[in-house]
């Protein structure tokens, strides 16, 4: 890959840079739009990420920071860890976004060390929704949120150069996590969550609401590890991690923008412009504020990195793109709807889990088999020598897997033994059921099944909702 | 050096992480002594520095992350850019600190998105000066401290691993400083300075005050870029990096308890239960909180990196040194009394200055040449060829240096020219004032004469601000 931007993309880029920076300017000026400012940022943090990847790859390769594509003919080096480029240049848009999206407050006088000594309220004046900037006590929720990034940035790309072991890597999300978590605890400290409608009858003097504590911040500790270890694992060909990121960080806009439409029923569009936006607008504003500028790093990453790939992406990417949903879900509470969309990260997960916790050998990488022969890509597989055979449990657990197609097993025909079984990743098993392809056609239809389940679950999110919880914060006043 | 801890040192720090520990869950509980609290967490930081430097030497080297020590019988390879693993446990150490230092607001209602639906003050208990938790309000300024650091410690990892070129790597402090400067301006946006008694008659309406308005961002901004880059310059000899790091922070920390300890004429004594206390102590608490914890990881550092160095620490180091300097002096508002304890960095600096902008040329390193026959270190020295002698004004301008004994100069007896002068930094002037001396020697007294600026910048500090400005906010009630 050249390390040069050609003509045509050096004059789209400057056009875009431009055109970013005159509506900033615009914007920065009176009341100004943050959700406008917010577009303009993503659009210069794309032409930066898009830039920045192409021209630091010399410079990564030549500190080691590259890696061979196994599935390509011949197989050639290209830069490894390009995520941190994206991450490095999210986080610098989200830092700049701060005073478009705040309320400057006038401090008429300070002593230094956070001392605010007279501090002159400035007189929120309502003119839109989408035309107010946060009052200041919302500064530290989205200060957290940097922190956290920034905090997985820093372990990721430790992770990306030092090649971590599996046991220590794990838990990176959850150190990097601890601003949030923190924050939270100083900040809100709400540990309520909704009770189903079905359980609300055995609740002690059937409380809607119940207090889980300390459980909650193990709740969403485990969030936070789940999410990006879980896009970490479904990887290995080419576009498949910053594709899935897209696609969820797509499907969030998509879910956040639905609270900001007006439609019929939404108290918002009723009262817009008589009392204060719904409690759940801003909490969508903001998330909306961190994943915009994420999905256009993202897109711009996307183009080097999908198949045939011109740089990957390593663990920083995919630990900042899991952390940047766990953020927004944990902020705007609504977890639950992330785990949704993340259906196809968690049965990968539980379908390698034998792998994982090396209950069935696991081998150091199980991405798809390149075929030099045909050039498409088969499913790996473990294989099972004869010294040291499936056990008759497991024989009969695979035989069964097998007539499920859930799995691809092969017998030697000598011994009538199982001498190998397909690596458990769901990449592989879409390998099983669809039979040899290529890797672009590959990664189109993973990422074609990743939107359709997410769909799906905004679906039953929203329809499914309110029969469980009785609550719907999309369609009702009540905040939850 | 081996990766392992031995028995003394493995019992010393696990007696001495227990002990931190024991004393942070005493003080999470009622009201808290931060001071306390921020004292054990920078113990536990100095166990996981000493201990994270020794175990993680191995990963570092087979990252390609080594260095040769040129100034040693034989030049042996050790780790590169420890100052990483420092700055992440500093990071740590600030982050788990937070709950310790602010009152956890009590919210009794969300929306999510940073949404504090209904807020229950915490009613603030005065039981003393130490014995107080910060507002809520102040979170903004420590996070924004936290998110700078990162930033930081990020782009310092870049450039320890893609070795960016000069031009790059001057600028990396100017883009950390952005979240810090960023949150001044939303959340303080005071930019005005004291004016000289002096120069009070020439004012408008005789102002004691002028309001620099974006000038004082630009000050800061240099100051975030000056802080690090300096201390970066002044380095190449075991120690002298963590060292001055060390003194500076050291005295920074005494300057602050200054205000905090009680003496006669100190309004903090006389009204201590009967009014909040002197704004300044706050500030100065933040800067302990801060500095405390640096201080601890740079020991475990300095401890590795003396003479005879086990590990190089990086920029990396550098630039999260100097960067929590900026951070204190602007948050804490003291930025001329760190120039003052920053002095020999500025003369090594402007003395620099002719081969940092290449006016002269300027070798890739300029640290003092190791003599293998003696053991001992000699100023290094610029080479003129006589291809390319130095100018007649050059010539005349190293002669009279030379007789102020600023430099070194070599004359060729042959042609009678200059064939050889010293790199202009200041641990070559010591050594040409000095004469040659052994490396440990060297980084000794270069430390002991950076102590003793230091103690006579802080006299002049306090003493010689009244005469100039009319107000000290040490023993004064009027704050600035």
């Amino acid at each position: 890959m050249a390390a040069t931007l050609n003509a045509t993309e050096r004059w789209s880029l400057l056009l875009a840079t431009g055109a970013s920076f005159a509506v900033l300017a615009n914007t920065f000026q009176g009341d100004g739009a943050p959700l406008v400012a917010s577009l303009a940022f993503s659009t210069l943090a794309f032409s930066m990420t898009y830039a920045f990847v192409r021209w630091s790859g010399p410079a990564f390769m030549k500190a080691g920071l590259k890696g061979k594509d196994m599935s390509k003919i011949p197989a050639k080096e290209i830069p490894e860890s390009m995520g941190a480029v994206a991450a490095a240049v999210y986080i610098l848009a989200l830092m700049a976004f701060i005073p478009f999206a705040f309320y400057k407050d006038i401090v008429a006088a300070t002593s230094g060390g956070g001392n605010r000594d007279v501090v002159l309220t400035v007189t929120e004046i309502e003119t839109g929704r989408f035309l107010h900037r946060f009052p200041h006590s919302k500064l530290s929720s989205y200060q957290s949120a940097l922190n956290t990034l920034q905090a997985t940035t820093i372990l990721g790309i430790c992770d990306d150069i030092l090649d971590l072991r599996w046991r220590h890597k794990f838990f990176i999300p959850a150190i990097a996590s601890l601003p949030l978590l923190i924050v939270y605890y100083v900040d809100f400290g709400v540990t309520s969550v909704v009770v189903p409608n079905f359980l609300v009858p055995y609740m002690p003097n059937q409380a809607r609401l119940i207090h889980l504590s300390f459980l909650y911040y193990l709740y969403m500790s485990a969030l936070s590890i789940f999410a990006p270890n879980s896009i970490n694992i479904l990887a290995g060909i080419n576009g498949l991690e910053v594709g899935q990121s897209l696609v969820i960080a797509g499907l969030l806009v998509l879910n956040s923008a639905l609270y900001l439409v007006p439609f019929p029923g939404n108290p918002v569009l009723n009262h817009a412009y008589a009392v204060r936006p719904h409690p759940a607008t801003d909490a969508h504003l903001m998330t909306l504020y961190i994943l915009l500028p994420f999905l256009a790093v993202s897109t711009a990453l996307y183009m080097h990195n999908k198949y045939p790939a011109r740089v990957f992406v390593g663990d920083t990417f995919c630990y900042v793109a899991g952390m940047t949903f766990a953020v927004v879900a944990i902020t705007a509470h609504f977890s639950k709807t992330l785990l949704l969309l993340l259906i196809p990260q968690i049965v990968n997960f539980i379908y390698s889990v034998p792998q994982l916790f090396h209950i069935i050998p696991c081998p150091r990488h199980r991405l798809p088999k390149f075929n030099a022969r045909t050039g498409l890509l088969e499913p790996s597989v473990t294989p099972w020598t004869p010294e040291r055979p499936p056990s008759k449990l497991l024989t009969t657990v695979f035989f069964t897997l097998e007539k499920l197609r859930l799995v691809q097993v092969t017998v030697d025909p000598k011994t009538n033994r199982i001498s190998a079984t397909s690596n458990l990743t769901i990449i592989n098993l879409w390998l099983v059921w669809r039979g040899p392809m290529k890797e672009g056609q590959l990664t189109r239809e993973l990422l074609i099944m990743q939107t359709c389940v997410g769909f799906l679950g905004l679906f039953i999110r929203h329809t499914m909702a309110l029969l469980i919880f009785g609550i719907d914060n999309r369609g009702q006043n009540n905040p939850v």
